[in-house]
């Protein structure tokens, strides 16, 4: 049995001894390389472009400006495709852009024969624009401006949904209700994923060929076709391993660009290579919020209605659209319920700031944040214990929204693990009562995260698995390997399915959409729940063909064989009939009947499931300094079944220091005037190293989840979420002051602390 | 309808711009290089390798000698596995090999960071032999010596078979019978592919992958899993395009050798690219034949009964083993049958000279060389219209040799093509009773050609095809395209079944062990009839697939459409229902029942049948210059139904021009002493260039053959097979002199004209 098991890494060896094979690795002899002209304006037009001095210059092949692409909007985000048009991406940008709407916007290109000569040649186009007042902020985007900056949206607002779940204005007129109303704001962070996006190009018959670092082969190649006006069968993408993606690579970045390119030098090969700071102005970020809530609650601390007010800023261009925005919005309604009333109105708001797109949470760290900042205000302020104030209003098993029903929840047992962990109830008392400059607190925060993204979108994946002559199998998944460890779980789904050994098990990382079954990519923690079903049908399915054929071969009826430990057995007593590569070596090459086992296999899920999770905190703030040092931290989480408990463990460290980063130390600074990025790069963008990470702890509460391939629910994304809140509510304990924005950085603390008179 | 269509090559395009990547385009940054060194002696055994200078050379990383490789004997043929150990292909040699047994053998190999490394390595290391007598022809071979080649061939004859059909001695005492015996001798050739053999290997994950260039990636990757003791679920090979193979490629040539040096390296990309004096002394030759042959013939020229004797010169190693010269053996009694008896004496015999194996033909261009020759001079004897005579003794519809059958023959029909183009009747008599230096002649000969290897071997192939979002699909064959436009024919099959535009099928042209259908390649002239028979399977499939979707997305049944141009439509109106796009579309992306349209199908081939063709040539001989010139030549060949006839030309004039090579210039010479190759190389070997050939005219005569897939049987290396004799026999017609050897150079004319006294 393969499932439960920590088995090591399948990309371990190669990934650790610089064998893996990136996109950068692949690329061919002579390819021709591409750089970006940027704009150095947020808002404007592009009047004209003079790119005769660059022309001239030697090994300069090809220059092409915002003027000369393609007169075609196209979207953008990484979402499956959708048969009704009103359910579809928008479509915004063209390749590159006459109308500039950040600074950075794409205007022109070069391809040359070498990065240096490219480099130069940009600095010798020259661009003429007329410019326009930048909008850096949603507030002003919602201000009337003669010049929207898209005209289809006159308001710069790209979607304003609302909901209402039971009656708000009759639930809050109950008696003895106390209000509470909470202001937050989340600034927008980096994903900083190791490889920056880069794609290549070149032309192969009637196709062209992308070799890219994305997590969505499938969808970009989709994207390609709709950019280019080209069928999507003339579009080959290749997915080779890839330095994370973290959702960033959730969207169709420049592979678009890198096939027109190609295809303006005659299908000659083209890489472009983002810089970092090309990365971190051109790419996407995770969407800046304001969000208000505002919660009746009953002295118990029991929820009756609560309202929310939710502003997400999307910047320049829709990307993912309304989204993350959206799912922000209505996971308030999940973690907790209101006894008879929510309410929401959500908008994603145009700026002329980079455009934020999906990043590992899509929207629940954001509102996560806030609700448990919330929370916590309204226990302090009730005088309650704020985790019973939780529980008391903690989703129930059997609880539906949205149809995404909870069919198992290890939550309570979580908040009992972090406890315990932590020394709750004991640093509760010990922390009470602090004086001098350096002061201890605890703080938690929990969430819930749905597992994939049914019923919003179409969940469909494809798994196709050929039997070798040795007994062991090839497995292509459509799903693609970020760094989470899926090819490693798909490993074990198969090897358990089969009962071979995890050895025999080659899964092939590279998805190629001439080949590779169909799948709509990495995201949403989907794939061991929804992929990893296409897996497990596919070797249900070559399981039924490996045992047809061993009843064909010792003529012993099928239904008394099973497979067990690469062999096919006496389904009654386990003795061994015949090896597996004695099977799969008959198959090929006897004379009677040859047949080549393959099996492959559609899972389209009309499920889902929420995981849930909780981060306990022990942590001492330095008022003076406004400095926080994290003691102690703990994750615990529900993730189902545990397929591979080590790699779920490094799944939740990278998720937690993520969060420590989101709470303490990351966001991306603007010039308030021109909108130009300040800190884009890693010196100055402060990503936590491992001098500012304590040691992490990760704990699980196994469930088993009945919708899932093999009880399992999304654990990808999870980890991220519940850090910074927890951090932001030990602060409050340690201090007395609440933060209302992320992140806690000294300079706001001491801000602060010197408004609170603790400096 | 596609089939019967000249459309372009699929690869016409990238071939002529360069786009095509062939291995070396695609090898990774960085290769190491790998060089052989090849023994000085062509008998004899290594005694001591000192590479202590090598070593030091700076940029070498390893050098490996005969001492160190496994000590595991593989097979190299290009043959489907075999259940049967009896039936299994000869495994005697290793990797790099003590026991030295032609000159030029594989003794040591050097693994460094560039090419001039590598060479200057090479001759710093210092070999010790011990020298045997070289046994350089078949006689000598066949004397008793003290060394056997093989230890385990005493005699170095490595089989011998003989067959007797009907009662030989019995048949022979019939009254009146002529009596007629010829000795004919076949020199060495050589393929002369434009693309020298080359591969690399880079360890990924527990996977070796080799990338070569071969017309046999599946079997490469077993016989690679056999050189190392691999299990072969550990290998990869990938065959890009290559550039021509004509059965040299049909060995696994050197893929071994480097698998190993990049395992003894630790996995680092090691290429080991054959320079073309290697091509010629270290891959296969075609096997040099010496064939006797006795007719019993009655006056009218029925052949009553006939006898052979035939060796078959191995060189040192058995490559294919004694297949190829037990096909030649056998194939006198398929063009032309014995009224009561047929028997054959058949040996394949080591000599130290350089191995031989597959060449196109296999066996048939030799045998048809003496045969033609020996008909010719029989019908001359008995004062018969050659071509009469023939006919009297064809194989007839519905003969069986050894389970194939011929079910289509359009032999005659061919004769009367070519006879006319040639103007047969009127040339005999025009050139009769010539003088003087200059002569003129026509010739002819023909063949019967089977159409893969069953029921030798096992025939297997499979087809994998894939729908896209836009209606067009991808198609997978393990079969491989190697310049003889199997892509395009199977383009064709796919778009035929599927009444779609060619254009809208992407044929995957490089095969990939992990993921490509199995197949077990290129040879034997077996892929249009053997594997096409998989894609039209495989398109049945997806057709019964779309229909089903078709079905299900527009509420009709199923029975009531059918696919007519890109289209469902009704099946007896051809009315438009729903294009293939929208249900290609639809198919992935409802939310009702999504599904991945795929299919895959294995064809196992339990037929096979006899294609046939005719050569007609016109020359002149100049006598005192030895020189033969060619004024006209014609193929005329029934190989069932034309898939392309374009395509098919082309292939005809490919196999003309070797014909012409064959009987007129191409001959491998050795030192008699020392065993070592003189003319390895493309200057001192003749090889037919553009101002040597004629205009080569190729005619068909369509039969429609009811095993094929589409009527088609086999051409790929029937063209090569009846130039020769055809010349050989014109010479005769010319001049009165028979050859009974090939290839027909001026020395050999001048020798055995003055001979003849005509000089």
């Amino acid at each position: 049995m393969s499932i439960g098991k920590s088995i090591k890494r399948v990309d371990a060896f190669d990934k650790v001894t610089g064998r893996a094979l990136y996109t950068d690795d692949m690329k061919l002899n002579n390819a021709l390389i591409a750089k970006i002209l940027h704009s150095t304006i947020a808002n404007g037009r592009v009047k004209g472009i003079d790119i005769t001095e660059a022309l001239k210059l030697k090994g300069v092949v090809k220059i092409v400006t915002c003027f000369d692409v393609p007169d075609i909007k196209f979207p953008t985000a990484g979402h499956p495709y959708s048969l009704d048009p009103e359910h579809g991406d928008v479509a915004d940008r063209k390749l590159l852009n006459e109308r500039v709407r950040y600074y950075g916007d794409d205007i022109a290109a070069v391809v040359a024969k070498d990065s240096i000569t490219a480099e130069k040649a940009l600095k010798l186009i020259k661009v003429e624009c007329e410019e326009y007042e930048p909008l850096l902020s949603i507030g002003d985007a919602l201000k009337k401006t003669s010049v929207p900056i898209h005209e289809e949206y006159p308001d710069n607002i790209l979607a304003h949904t609302s909901y209402e779940i039971g009656n708000f204005n009759e639930a809050i007129k109950e008696e003895g209700l106390k209000v509470f109303e909470g202001e937050f704001e989340i600034s927008p962070v980096k994903h900083c994923h190791i490889e920056n996006p880069i794609s290549y190009a070149y032309a192969e018959g009637q196709k062209i060929v992308v070799v890219s670092s994305t997590q969505i082969p499938h969808i970009v190649r989709r994207i390609i076709g709709q950019a280019l006006g080209l069928e999507w069968g003339k579009i080959r993408v290749i997915k080779p391993y890839i330095g994370g993606g973290f959702g960033n690579k959730q969207d169709a970045l420049y592979e678009p660009l890198t096939a027109y390119l190609s295809q303006i030098v005659g299908g000659r090969c083209v890489k472009l290579d983002l810089s970092r700071e090309e990365d971190f102005v051109n790419t996407r970020l995770r969407t800046a919020m304001k969000i208000k809530l505002k919660s009746y609650v009953r002295s118990n601390g029991r929820f009756v209605a609560r309202e929310l007010e939710l502003y997400g800023n999307k910047g320049a261009y829709a990307s993912h659209g309304h989204s993350v925005v959206s799912k922000a919005g209505h996971a308030i309604k999940q973690v907790y319920n209101d006894e008879l009333a929510t309410k929401g109105d959500i908008y994603s708001v145009f700026t002329n700031l980079p455009p934020s797109g999906a990043m590992r949470g899509y929207g629940i760290p954001q509102i996560t944040f806030a609700l448990e900042s919330h929370v916590e205000d309204i226990a302090r302020k009730l005088n309650l214990d704020s985790i019973e104030m939780r529980k008391l209003n903690a989703m129930p098993l059997g609880f539906v929204d949205n149809k995404i029903q909870c069919y198992s929840n290890g939550l309570f047992e979580c908040i009992e693990k972090g406890k315990e962990y932590i020394e709750w109830d004991k640093k509760i008392k010990e922390y009470a009562n602090q004086r001098g400059p350096i002061r201890k607190g605890v703080g938690m925060s929990m969430f819930s995260y749905a597992t994939g993204v049914y019923p919003i979108s179409l969940e469909s994946a494809a798994c196709r698995i050929v039997l070798n002559q040795d007994g062991s199998v090839q497995v292509q998944m459509g799903a693609t390997e970020i760094g989470q460890g899926a090819d490693t779980v798909f490993t074990q789904m198969v090897a358990e399915i089969l009962d071979i050994s995890t050895e025999n098990v080659h899964i092939i990382s590279a998805q190629d959409t001439d080949i590779t079954p169909f799948d709509t990519g990495a995201y949403a923690s989907r794939q061991s729940y929804v992929s990893g079903m296409a897996a497990k049908k596919a070797a249900l399915e070559i399981k039924e063909k490996i045992l047809d054929h061993g009843s064909f071969m010792i003529k012993i009826p099928k239904d008394n064989m099973d497979l067990r430990d690469n062999s096919i057995v006496i389904k009654e007593t386990g003795e061994i009939l015949v090896s597996l590569k004695e099977v799969a070596l008959h198959a090929l090459y006897n004379t009677e009947k040859s047949v080549h086992i393959t099996a492959e296999a559609t899972n389209q899920c009309k499920t889902n499931s929420f995981a849930f999770g909780v981060c306990f905190v022990d942590i001492e703030v330095d008022i003076p300094l406004g400095k926080i040092k994290v003691n102690k931290v703990i994750n615990v989480h529900d993730c189902g079944k545990l397929l591979n408990p080590e790699l779920a463990e490094a799944q939740v460290h990278g998720g937690m220091s993520m969060g420590l980063g989101f709470g303490l130390s990351e966001q991306i600074l603007f010039n308030e005037k021109t909108g130009k990025m300040y800190n884009d790069n890693l010196l100055d963008y402060k990503l936590p190293t491992i001098m500012d990470t304590p040691p992490l702890e990760a704990q699980f509460v196994e469930t088993y989840d009945i919708t899932g391939p093999f009880g399992n629910k999304a654990l990808g994304e999870p980890p991220a979420i519940p850090v910074a809140p927890a951090i932001r509510n030990a602060v409050l304990h340690a201090t007395g002051v609440g933060f209302n924005m992320s992140p806690l950085t000294p300079q706001r603390l001491v801000e602060k602390f010197k408004e609170y008179n603790l400096i």
